[in-house]
């Protein structure tokens, strides 16, 4: 598994498109703690609102790593970001990336951090000795977030329902399963890089025996509906044996992002197939919520949506966003 | 996608369990006209029925490589056995496998594979260039074999279909996706090797556009009520869009193999669950009758058991070794 050194320091490069910061906004968001400032190159126009530091400011703020927080188009790295995390890594910072692109294929990088000692961390590569899914049940509660489709907020929600468990004192842990995910945890796996004997293996790994009233919140991946990634999502659903599930959906979507030949199925249907999956691993799995992406509504459209889902499916209904998630926990505990 | 130069010598190594050589088995049964022979270290108790040559005679017999037909206990490729592929390459052939360790970690096989300008080709790696899925429907027909389990006879089941579709006079092309299957067809992609978030990619990879009136016949891996292999299962479903499903099923399995507490589900079950995944990319698709392995039984009960399954499920059921195709092939067409 793979395991991050934080606090960090959030390596922005030059981007100007805060759409390319997602995931170093997700973990200033969610790991406040584990972020000790900025660094921008000449040109970014992203501000965290962190404090911009230096890489030695940074070593001395007790920073043990420098994470790229940013995509930058087309993946690759360029001279001048290369340079600058060649000079962090001399500073004393480790490097972590959640890039295609792996570090180790940098010489600069690499020769850097054999001089230094540093590591070069490279989050979309998979653990090494994964095993095949054994099928055993193991003791505590799990519960994962599925989606009608990619990109409809199932990471916020779990860290939402994650940090709310903790506030109505029950034991939990947030279990990260895509790269973001595991920036913010400090630790996962990245389920869409495993090899597919593998996927299920991989998740009864992230997931394993805890104390009978410890709830995993795990992060989910894709859609059963999708066309490029549902088995993604199964090996991941079989793997962790999930006790409750929360269907996560985005308010008005009808296709799949980027593939409108494939219909969202109407909510039901999805709950009934998500929980006959989940029950070749798990005979009591069920769905106990639906987690609604209203961005766009104004607060009583989103009221309103929510209702409504609520009254199709039987369901509580939230915007974690936006709402109180009592009564997705509720219906959990 | 990974081509391999038949014919070959098949290699059995020095092995004493016949059940070790099932990959050297299926070759010699399933594309005769690719085996000029075998080849057997001291001590080998198996025997393919094929003539016994040295590895200048299959050069000289047309050869173009030797190929692995055997897995080792523990996977290991054994020095003796090093030793004689090494001279194999001297004397003009490449190197075909399908074991889990690679021949490019052999540095005895590297370098002659150097000196000589022969081959190692690991059929367990995928290609390199695959794309994620992109839903596109293909033209031509597709036909995949499903099954309740693991090794129910979903490969054999494939080649007997496409090898009946051929004698019909239809256009047909087998489709392999798992090692020995990929021996058999000569190309193909080994599924489980394959990187999850790639799966339904390396799927629509394997089954192109085609003549409207050709059926591509894919082989099964894994089930869908598998606790481990359920995602390789699914990727592979998604991606191939079949029109048309064979379910695979071994007589009296109640369990997954070596998975006990996981029950086989009623076939009416299996059948309606692989009907409704297929539909996420082929809203036709459907299942067109039950290839039933009835190993063990005799002929009375061999007809007997498929005339019970016939009569559950509402369609036609035969064994493919035993009898004859002819009422899925019209229930296909």
């Amino acid at each position: 598994m793979i395991e991050i050194p934080l606090p960090c320091l959030l390596f922005l490069g030059d981007v100007s498109n805060p759409l390319d910061a997602k995931t170093a906004m997700g973990l200033r968001d969610w790991r406040p703690e584990g972020c000790v400032g900025q660094y921008r190159l000449p040109g970014c126009a992203v501000d965290l609102g962190l404090p911009d530091i230096s890489f030695r400011e940074a070593v001395a703020a007790g920073a043990n790593s420098v994470a790229i927080g940013v995509a930058p188009s087309g993946g690759a790295l360029k001279v001048e970001w290369v340079s600058a995390l060649a000079e962090a890594i001399r500073s004393g910072l480790s490097v972590v990336s959640g890039l295609h692109r792996k570090l180790s294929e940098e010489s600069e990088l690499v020769k850097a951090a054999a001089a230094s000692g540093q590591q070069l961390i490279d989050i979309r590569v998979p653990p090494a000795s994964i095993s095949i899914a054994t099928g055993r049940r193991r003791s505590g509660k799990r519960l994962l977030m599925v989606g009608t489709d990619c990109c409809v907020g199932k990471k916020y929600s779990a860290l939402s329902l994650h940090k709310a468990l903790k506030e109505r004192g029950i034991a939990a842990t947030f279990r990260a399963t895509g790269q973001t995910g595991i920036l913010i945890a400090g630790r996962g796996i990245p389920m869409d890089a495993v090899v597919s004997d593998f996927l299920s293996g991989a998740a009864e790994m992230l997931t394993p025996d805890a104390a009978t009233d410890h709830w995993d919140v795990i992060e989910g991946q894709g859609s059963l509906f999708h066309p490029a990634y549902a088995a993604v999502t199964l090996g991941l659903l079989h793997g962790s044996q999930p006790d409750a599930m929360v269907l996560c959906h985005g308010v008005g979507r009808t296709v799949i992002d980027e593939y409108e030949d494939y219909p969202v199925p109407d909510l039901r249907d999805c709950v009934a197939q998500y929980e006959q999956a989940a029950r070749v691993t798990n005979r009591v799995s069920s769905i106990v919520g639906i987690s609604l992406n209203t961005q766009g509504l104004s607060d009583d459209e989103a009221v309103r949506a929510c209702r409504d889902n609520s009254t199709l499916t039987g369901l509580p209904c939230v915007d974690p966003m936006r709402h109180a998630l009592d009564s997705i926990l509720d219906a959990l505990l």
